[in-house]
C-alpha cells in the first residue's frame, strides 16, 4: 500500500474487499464523522438516522451499507457492515506515536528481568525481579511491574500502569493508563474477640489472555484462593472493577464503570453496558447482554438480555412513582381484595 | 490587603462588598464550620437548619444571609449569598503549597517541547515531543504528557496525571491526580469471520476549554471520528468517565462517579448528581439537572430536573416492593379488568 | 513455627486453637479453593452449598465448621468460623514480596522530611517538605507524598499512590496503587454576575486512623471547612469515592465503586455493598448495612439493612414493568376509586 499522503479509494476497496462506486484514484487522508468531515476525508453512514447528513457532508467518500448512492454526489464504498469496515480501515489512519524500541536510561530494570527483542521501556519505569517481557512489548513511562510478572509479545502498557506481583498478560494486549492489576482482593473476616476485621491475605495472582484491552483506571484484583482470570479477547472499558477470583470468558465486552464482585464467573461473548453491577459468587452463562446500570443479583443461566432499574422521568413525576413503589405490596393486596369482592358481588353489596 | 496573620473583618467586608455588624478590627486567620470553629476563625451559616449552632460556635465571626444577629454575640457579616462569599473569601486562606517555578532536574523534557515562562515541572515528569506549555503552567511530579499536547497558561496538573497525545487544555484549569485524558475510546466491531472483536483506532484527540477542573481518577477518552470536547468552565468531580466523541457544554458541573457514554452531547449549565449514567448517542439540552444515580436512557429536550430509581427502604419492605415491580404489567391489566367490571355493574353481578 | 516448606496440620491446629481430626504431621504448603486445590494444599468449606466438592477435592486437609468428616477421607480441622480461620492462616502463605528497608537512590526526598527506622522508599518516589514517616513504613515506587503528610509506623503504600499535602495516616495501614488522598473537594458557588462557578478552596486535610485499608483507584477528598476523617479499622475497596468533610466511623467496610458525597457522616461497623451511593449532608448511624447499588437519599437513624432499586428481569419483561412504574401514581388513584365504588355498591350500580 502506498505510503504517500493518504490512500486511494481503489486501494481501500481492494483491502476491504468491497464495491466502490466512483473514481478509484480519489485520495483520502483521514476519517471523520459525516457532520465534521472535511474534503479529503472518508466518512461512514452507520444508521439511517444519519442519512440527512449525506446531503451536506464535505467528505470525499462515504462507506455505507445499502446503496443510498442516489443521495450522494461523492464516491461511495458499499460495505455489508460499515462498522467492521471502519474498524479495518481505521488502522490506516492510526495516529498513535510509535514506540522507539529502546530502554530509557531512567528506567529501573532488575538484573533478573528477562527482556525480549525490540522492547520499549519508558522513563521512570520500574521492573522488579523475575519479570519476563516478550518481544515488541511496550511499557510506557511511569509504569511499575511487580515481581514475577509475565507479559507476552506485542502487549503495550500506556503510561502509569501498575502491575502487582504474579500478573500474567498474554499477547497483543493494550493496557491503558491508571489501570491497576493485581491489588489485593477485598477480603476480611470479622474477629468477634478483637471487635475488628482480620485481613485475608490474597495469595494468588491474575491471569489475562491474548488480545485483551483494559481501560484507563480499571482495577483487577488478585485472587485469594485461586487466580482471577480474563479469557482471550476480553475488552474492559475505563474504570471497570473486577473482584478477586472472578473469571471472565473469552470475547466478553464490559463497558465503563461496571463492577464485578468477587468469585463471580461471567461467560463468553457477553456484553455488559456501562455501570453494571454484578454481586459476588454468581454464574453468568455465555451470550448474556446486560443493559446499562443494571444490578445483577442472581445467576443467569439462559442467554438473553437482562435489565433492572426504572425509566427516566421528570423528578416531580418520579417522586410520585417512588411513593407508589413503596406501596406496591399494599397495592397488590388491595387489588386482590377488590377482585375477590367482584367475584362475589353479593358480598360486595352487604 | 495586609499579609500579617489573618485579615480584619473590615478588610473582608470591604473585599466582599457586604455589611459588617461588629468590630471591624477583629482578626480572623482561618475558616471552619460552625461546629468545629475555634476562636480566631470565620464561619458561615448556609442553611436555617444550622442556626442551632450559632449559640455554641466559638467562631470569631459568622457570614450569614439574613440578619440572625439577635442569635449572635460575635460580629456578623451579612451576605446575600453566603456560599458565594465563602468561595471568594476561601482564597485568602488557600493552604496549597505554592509552585516553585523551576524545572526539576529529574524530569524528562523533550528538546522539541515549547515551555512558557515561570513554568513548574516536578520530579519524574515526562514531556514528549512537540508539547506546548503556556506561562505559569504547573506540572506535578510523575505526570506524563504525550506528543503534541498543548496546555495553556495558568493550568495546573497535580501529581501523577496522564495525558495521551493530542490533548489540548485551555487556561487556568486544574487537573487532579490520577486523571487520564486521551486514552482510547471504547470502540470495537465484531468480525463474524474471526469470531472476535476488531479494534477501531481512536484517531482524534481531546479539546478542553478554559477554567475547567477535572477530578482525581477521572478519565476522558479521545475521539474516534471527532474530538471529545469539554467547554469553558466545565467542572468534573472525581472518577467521572467521559466516553469518546462526547461533548460537554460550558459551565456544566458533573458530580463524582458519573459516566457519560460515547457520542453523547450535554448542554451548558447542566448539573449532574453523583453516579449518574448517560447512555451513548444522546442529546441533553442546556439547564438540565439530573439527580444522583439516575440512568438517562433517552435524549432530554426540555430543561428541568430528571430522575430514575426507587426510594430507599428497609431491605425487608424493599423486597416486597420489588416483587410488586415485577408484577406491574399484571397489576395494570387486572386493574383495567376491575374497572371494566365496575363500569358494567350488571355484568359484575352475573 | 517451623520455616521448612509449609506447616504441619498440628502446628496450624495449635495456632488456631481448633480441633484436628487426622494425622497431625501432614504438611500443607499452600491454600486453595476446594475445586482448585492440589495435593499439599489446605482448603476450606465456607457454605453447605460447596459440600459437593468434598468428594472430589484433592486438598490434603479441609477447614470446616461442623463435622462433615464423614464426607472426607482427608484430615479435617474443625473451626467455629472457617472464614476467620482462613484469615488467620492466610498470613502463613503470604506471597507478597518483602520490602527491603532501603531508600532507593532515585527517590526525591526533601531534606526537611523526617524518616523513621527501617523505612522502605521505592524508585521515583517524591517526598515533599515536612513529611513524617514512622518506623517500618513502606512507600512503593512512583508514590508522591505532599507537604506536611504524616504516615505512622507500619503503614504500606503500594506503587503509584498520591497523597496531597496535609494528609495523616495512622499505623499499619495499607494503601493500594492509584489511590489519591487529599485532592480538592468538589466545591463551587455560582456567581450570577460572572455567569460562572467560583471555586471554593479546600483548605483542610484528611485524617485516617490505624489499621485502615484503602483500595486501588480510591479517592478521598480533602475538607473545605473541616478535615475528612476515616476512623480506625475502616476498609475501603477499589474505586470508592469519599467526598470532602465526610466522616466514616471505626471498622466500617465499604465495597468497590461506592460513592460517599460531601459532609456525610457514616457510623461505625457499617457494611456498604458495591456501587452504593450516599448523597451529601446525611447521617448514617452505626451498624447499618446497605445492599449493592442502593442510593441512600435520606439519613438513617435506625440500625438495619436498607436497599433501593428493582430486581433483575429479562429486558422484555422489565420494559413493561417500567411502563407500570411510570403509572404508579395513576394506579394508586384508580385503585382508590375502585375501592370507594365497592364500599358504596349502590353508587356503583347507578
Amino acid at each position: 500500500m502506498s505510503q504517500e499522503k493518504g490512500f486511494t479509494l481503489g486501494e481501500i476497496a481492494r483491502y476491504l474487499g468491497i464495491e466502490l462506486k466512483g473514481d478509484e484514484s480519489t485520495r483520502v487522508d483521514g476519517i471523520a464523522s459525516l457532520k465534521d468531515a472535511k474534503p479529503g476525508q472518508l466518512s461512514f453512514l452507520f444508521s439511517p438516522s444519519f442519512r440527512k447528513y449525506l446531503k451536506t457532508t464535505r467528505a470525499s467518500a462515504v462507506v455505507m451499507e445499502d446503496d443510498h448512492s442516489g443521495d450522494c454526489t461523492m464516491p461511495v464504498l458499499i460495505a455489508p457492515d460499515p462498522r467492521l469496515a471502519w474498524a479495518k480501515v481505521s488502522h490506516y489512519f492510526d495516529s498513535r506515536p510509535q514506540p522507539d524500541q529502546s530502554i530509557h536510561p531512567g528506567a529501573s530494570v532488575s538484573a533478573t528481568a528477562n527482556i525480549g527483542k525490540n522492547v520499549t521501556i519508558g522513563a521512570n519505569v520500574v521492573i522488579a525481579d523475575d519479570v519476563r517481557l516478550g518481544d515488541e512489548v511496550v511499557v510506557g513511562p511511569g509504569c511499575v511491574i511487580g515481581e514475577g510478572c509475565q507479559i507476552d509479545s506485542g502487549t503495550r502498557l500506556s503510561a502509569n500502569v501498575t502491575l502487582y506481583h504474579q500478573v500474567t498478560i498474554g499477547k497483543n494486549g493494550i493496557i491503558h493508563s491508571g489501570a491497576v492489576i493485581g491489588a489485593d482482593g477485598f477480603g476480611f473476616a470479622f474477629d468477634p474477640e478483637e471487635h475488628r476485621f482480620q485481613k485475608i491475605q490474597q495469595v494468588y495472582g491474575v491471569k489475562i489472555g491474548d488480545d485483551v484491552e483494559i481501560g484507563a483506571g480499571t482495577t483487577i484484583d488478585r485472587g485469594a484462593l485461586n487466580d482471577t482470570v480474563l479469557g482471550n479477547g476480553v475488552k474492559l472499558d475505563n474504570q471497570v472493577q473486577v473482584g478477586h477470583n472472578a473469571t471472565i470468558g473469552d470475547h466478553t465486552v464490559i463497558s465503563g464503570c461496571s463492577a464485578i464482585a468477587g468469585s463471580t464467573s461471567i461467560g463468553s461473548y457477553c456484553l455488559l453496558g456501562g455501570a453494571v453491577g454484578i454481586i459476588d459468587n454468581l454464574y453468568i452463562t455465555d451470550h448474556v447482554e446486560i443493559t446499562a446500570m443494571t444490578l445483577v443479583s442472581h445467576s443467569i443461566k439462559e442467554p438473553g438480555r437482562y435489565s433492572s432499574g426504572t425509566g427516566l422521568l421528570p423528578s416531580h413525576d418520579w417522586k410520585r412513582s417512588t411513593v407508589g413503589f413503596k406501596k406496591l405490596d399494599n397495592i397488590l393486596k388491595r387489588l386482590q381484595r377488590v377482585e375477590k369482592k367482584l367475584q362475589r358481588p353479593d358480598d360486595a353489596k352487604s
